[in-house]
């Protein structure tokens, strides 16, 4: 465990950068703020200094560095790889790369972060592809979902390191000893699926991973929290999450109509304000906040690009926690593993 | 529109068969019980006959076709075909075939009723693979999402062939002149998604087909009714209902658990119950049951096994509505334009 952590913060990322940026800062600082914290804050000073004028817990655990460009939210991800050196995304992954910084954060443009983190980190040691790795609310707390977008298809070893990272991930961020894994997939019976789940399932039971894999689950089993870590490739996993994000609206929609079609429970919502304040809470996606892109040389944090400064403080923190845990060390050993085990078995390249 | 529907029932199908099979008959009889409508119910007489008794107006739509075996819920569907016919399954099935009915209902076996459904009726002129089609409520009313589990993966002219039979089934059932169709993607710009997607867009613009077709949309879009059909392939369609599914669930437990938490909101609740009622009346599953399979030389609809007699009810009134629509010549005339542009373009094999 690093005694003092750094985390390197593009500043001007997102659809309300830099504020919200300095608002996540000055709440991490009001909650972690212990002196073992440092900010690298990338961006344009004459934007920023302005507000850790007025933040001034903030103020004190940044540096600001200075840049005088930044990646735009509409770059296509070829455009802004082209023009993104010295840029405030740039500057705040290579942080991490140099090793000043253990972690980086931005809300800015998902592509660009991406192609930039792998040009800058290359992937870690027996990993081939990075996946996104995002926490959903359950029934029982909180899962961990991946790949959410950054891999359309996937072959089964690949899914096989998405279990493996997403394993060590959920241990760094939701603090359980042997987290589970499931294999999202249509039926729980064995012979459902296409050829990638069921040879991935396969792999997932015989490479002899430190690792408590369940077999599969299906999509109503995410929210009932049936396993922690859920893996399926970034096309299913993408779907799924903004399928649940538009259900849950749905919901609040319904909620909300079928409250106001009688004055009777139109005083009664009056008494329920507070359990609905508290709905809110539990499905507040500002507490989910920050996907992880996982398989780099670094840590990375991708928060969302329109939360607002408490949700930032929310991808702050899992930065934090990644930055503290063992993550790197775990995933090497099981990715030594599978590397053995499809050796051994000569059954498949890993090559991508 | 034909003057008199008869349509084909496995009465022992599901988990509550052939009980809840005759509830829903009744429901049926009561709203559609306008002498034009007959039903063939086949199963065990002997344990049908003292429901019929008990059920009068059922009984008086209903012929008893009785059979000595049914599938049963647990057989793989290569086990249930081998021993299928003669079954309460097969011969609601074939009486479609015949031409004796119009359309079969059953809540038992997915994977043998589309076999069997497959075996018996053949494909429709011009369509290669079925989909299943299910309603899903939406902030407009309700959205068709296809394929919701029948194919694994789909190459881009099957996809184009679910969004046309998507299109005539969303006009037959929920009545618009011109639905809109859409295909699920990861993201809006064209650039993102996998190939099969993408070809599948570049064909549903070019094949001159008679359609509104929008374009790519995401999984939130769904559930706010974005477009009135959703097409995409089975392993996706299937993660994205089941996962939706699960959401409502979570939201709903959430809500019961928020209400719980304080002696002010448990009274304001008491008031909501009207609300509540209306909430979950919204959201019933049950005005959603019937999945019907598209693409075969006849109609066969799906209720989920689980449901009740209310459930098995609107999957009577799903087929009733397919029955009297104008789909299968709808579905023809679009075929036969994707058919000459595929040829046209000699692009691609519609061979399955």
């Amino acid at each position: 465990m690093p005694r003092s952590i750094v985390l390197s913060v593009d500043a001007m990322g997102g659809d309300h950068a830099p504020d919200i940026i300095v608002d996540g800062v000055q709440a991490l600082a009001k909650t972690a703020g212990d002196g073992t914290l440092k900010v690298l804050l990338h961006g344009d000073a004459a934007l920023i200094e302005p507000l850790l004028a007025r933040n001034t817990e903030a103020a004190r655990l940044c540096e600001l560095r200075h840049s005088d460009t930044h990646v735009a939210m509409t770059d296509k991800p070829s455009q802004a790889i082209r023009k993104a050196r010295g840029s405030s995304m740039w500057n705040a992954v290579e942080a991490v790369k140099t090793g000043e910084a253990h972690a980086c954060i931005s809300a800015g443009n998902t592509g660009a972060l991406m192609v930039l983190s792998k040009v800058l980190l290359r992937m870690a040691r027996n990993a081939h592809r990075p996946a996104i790795a995002a926490s959903w609310p359950t029934l029982k707390g909180a899962s961990v979902v991946l790949d959410i977008g950054a891999n359309v298809e996937c072959t089964p070893s690949q899914l096989v390191e998405f279990a493996i990272m997403g394993e060590a991930f959920y241990r760094a961020i939701h603090g359980a000893e042997r987290p589970t894994v499931g294999l999202l997939n249509i039926g729980s019976e064995d012979l459902k699926g296409n050829d990638v789940v069921r040879t991935a399932d396969a792999l997932l039971r015989n490479a002899h991973l430190d690792m408590a894999y369940q077999g599969f689950v299906e999509g109503d089993d995410i929210s009932m929290g049936k396993v922690d870590v859920v893996v399926t490739d970034g096309f299913t996993g993408n779907v799924a999450l903004k399928t649940a994000e538009g259900t849950a609206r749905l919901a609040t929609a319904f909620l909300r109509q079928s409250l106001r079609e009688s004055p009777v429970s139109m005083a009664g919502a009056l008494l329920c304000q507070g359990a609905f304040r508290r709905l809110r809470a539990r499905m507040d996606p500002r507490k989910f906040n920050g996907g992880v892109f996982l398989g780099l040389g670094g840590v990375v944090v991708k928060s969302h690009g329109g939360t607002d400064g408490t949700g930032f403080a929310n991808a702050l923190n899992v930065a934090l926690d990644m930055a503290r845990s063992g993550y790197a060390r775990q995933i090497a050993a099981n990715l030594e593993k599978l590397a053995a085990s499809l050796d051994a078995a000569g059954s498949e390249s890993l090559a991508s």
